[in-house]
């Protein structure tokens, strides 16, 4: 059954009631072929983040399971938080992890954005990977005017929803279901107190000013250690791995004659990403995962 | 099951009749709590090398089932092949994995030296992390004589076997039990021709003439692919970390000013061992396993 997994990080416009989120959560626990990771609400953003891994068909049950229970519990009539957003499930993100293509997870969320429109009439907009217009790639532009705007935006031709029609769900607007790549969350300390140089470098290596095409970063002041530390999301750590990003942040902390102290992975990281920091710095010829002794033993009990 | 693993590798003095080569891998096979990873036969040795990985209890079965075939099926009277050998099951390494303590294995080792003594009455020593006496830590001190010196060998005080009486099973002579790291094949390909380059570096690194401890290191020419190789065995990752010996080799190689090319784990490597190499090379603060997705959700799941 864990032979094939998908992460999925539904957003649901709900994140004050707690009895509200237990219900959420439980209705994912339920669902066979899915373990709920971790459930993050933030009482401002009035927002929880689901991240939840399983076999596609399991991500399916549990997107539908946690959707059947915001359709009920939710209701954006009155929702205020400072996060923006347009439904009472958000956003739908279905990200690769082991055994699946893109390709796969593409095709996962057109099926689950199907599925929600038949069943709950909520329309669908598919972004990212699974985007059918390249202008729908990204989210916030779908996302302009949010749930209070989008009664009138999706009257517009070109808003024409991936799935179902052009009128909002009354209570739980419209969702972006979309498919992308594993998120790692990233920083590297550097052995200095001077905020400009952690900017610079930050300057140096993120998309924004000419740096990696999937990294974004911000120079950060750890003042309680005296430090400071680029601070990065890499959204593609394929494209842009974190080993040559971590190189480059080196060797232009080298230019101001500052060391690399440290570096931090903040929540999760795929294997294949730390397999690929092997494979950097050792040069391995056919590194195969089946070489690892643990792996190997779980390839043949599962 | 799975969450204490030790690797154990059995050697059996048969390397020539498949028939019994294949009952001895199915007496393992029929244990539960245990996975015959890979059988090794060499003719010319007349020597099986077993490698099964399983929980403390299901390796203690899966010894006892081998050696009851072995018992019934191997014969050191006639004997005859290149490898040193006093037993029919001439020796047994227990290796942590996962889960479990080097103490664990030592531990392992007695039990399953008591037990192959009491129902085999063949004599047992205990070896390296094992061993009692600290004579008896190197493997090919206990087994000089081999199993036609060994009846005479035993009569003497300080040959006196760690389990059983002072007298040789008549067909299966006598068996070493012992634990040790586990053993990592590592080669680093140099980009020359120059043999005696490779052999310099191997001599610097291997602990035999004053590199590290726990590397065993020889020159290689690789003269299909006109590059030579610094072929090792790492035999204990913890003390002598891979990362470490790389760069080592790597500056060697500098001073020749020949690169690194490529490098080669040959057969099996712990996940520890390459947690290790991440480690090294991104100075990660607090690494924990759990981090890693899909390791969370095996624990998880299993």
């Amino acid at each position: 059954m864990w032979d094939r997994l998908v992460e999925c990080v539904p957003n649901v416009s709900e994140g004050r009631r707690q009895e509200v989120i237990d219900e959420l959560a439980g209705a994912v626990r339920e669902v066979q072929g899915v373990v709920l990771l971790d459930v993050d609400s933030d009482e401002a953003h009035h927002r929880s983040v689901f991240t939840m891994v399983g076999s596609p068909g399991g991500i399916e049950g549990a997107v539908e399971a946690l959707f059947a229970v915001a359709m009920s519990r939710v209701d954006l009539r009155g929702h205020e938080g400072e996060h923006p957003r347009m439904g009472a499930v958000d956003v739908v993100p279905m990200v690769p992890v082991r055994g699946v293509t893109m390709a796969d997870c593409v095709d996962l969320s057109r099926r689950v954005g199907q599925a929600i429109w038949e069943k709950f009439q909520v329309p669908v907009y598919l972004y990212e990977e699974a985007a059918v217009d390249p202008a729908r790639r990204n989210l916030a532009h779908i996302r302009r005017g949010q749930f209070e705007g989008f009664a009138e935006k999706i009257k517009q031709e070109e808003w024409e929803p991936d799935f179902g029609e052009r009128r909002v769900h009354p209570s739980a607007g419209v969702c972006a279901v979309g498919a992308r790549e594993f998120l790692i969350a990233y920083n590297v300390n550097l052995g200095t107190s001077d905020l400009q140089t952690a900017q610079e470098i930050a300057r140096a290596v993120r998309a924004s000013s000419g740096g990696f095409r999937y990294v974004k970063a911000l120079g950060v002041d750890l003042a309680e250690r005296g430090i400071v530390q680029v601070s990065m999301n890499l959204t593609n750590y394929k494209k842009s791995p974190l080993p040559r990003v971590l190189e480059c942040i080196r060797r232009e902390a080298a230019r101001w004659g500052v060391p690399v102290v440290s570096s931090e992975i903040v929540g999760l990281v795929p294997q294949a990403a730390l397999d690929a920091v092997v494979q950097y710095y050792t040069s391995l010829e056919s590194f195969r995962p089946e070489m690892v002794l643990e792996r190997r033993v779980q390839d043949l009990t599962s």
